[in-house]
């Protein structure tokens, strides 16, 4: 436990040359991480998709979960967004992310709105409902996308 | 909501050509989908590693709210490895995760029941127990890692 001890007041007593807010080692990583969040977010909005849309046969149990995906990764790419990325251009980000940081700000917290409702409203089990938020949803996606995003 | 309700009807009618188990459109996603589950999940394992090695400063909540990343991600990847991948070489994926499903799942299992755990313990704000169940966390990854991932 004496080592624990130690790591503790070393790790306290560190001081770092990056700021708090630097959350990647490197922009590629920050780029890839909002990357990833994206994805996965996309693969689960889509599958509630298709099953609103009359694609796929409606399973309560798999749009509730995947619901909870959408969710949960909706929390996760804004840091993303980071100033350090924005000399990275073989993505589809806009420079608007930057040169319209509150603006980029209230298009992400509309999703951050939208999403813990549609995992509220899947577990309900009720395919209208469900329909509708998913549709909201899908606007607070394309309200960000249309300003931020190359198509 | 008549619209709504011949769409569930459509869905509910509508016969597919691919069976339940395929979540993915083709292969590539698969393999996009867990590399991207994986390296977020990296990512904030990475900054507890960081702060309970003295590499960064102990942050209670920042570690609570990463661990409950690497809770979620631990969930996700598995269904990405499925064996209609096992022609995309150029991942780290060994062969061995569809030829010993079983003892791919048994290990996969086992992070799986170490990430909540995590969560739970860096909860509790006490650095020598996120230590210690870090260091749990970490096992389950390179037991994976070893037998089923290419360095």
């Amino acid at each position: 436990m004496k080592v624990v001890a130690s790591l503790a007041l070393a790790a306290a007593a560190v001081t770092l040359a990056a700021p708090a807010s630097a959350q990647f080692a490197k922009p590629e990583d920050a780029v890839k991480y909002r990357q990833s969040a994206m994805f996965i977010m996309g693969q689960h909005f889509g599958r509630i998709g298709a099953m609103v849309n009359g694609k796929a046969p409606y399973d309560a149990a798999a749009a509730a979960a995947s619901a909870e995906v959408v969710a949960d990764m909706a929390k996760l790419p804004w840091p993303g967004f980071h100033p350090s990325t924005d000399k990275i251009t073989q993505t589809k980000a806009k420079p608007e992310i930057y040169a319209e940081p509150a603006k980029f700000k209230e298009a992400s917290e509309k999703l951050q709105a939208e999403a813990p409702k549609l995992a509220t409203v899947a577990k309900a089990n009720n395919l209208d409902t469900l329909k509708a938020q998913f549709g909201e949803t899908a606007k607070a996606c394309k309200g960000c996308h249309d300003n931020f995003r190359n198509q």
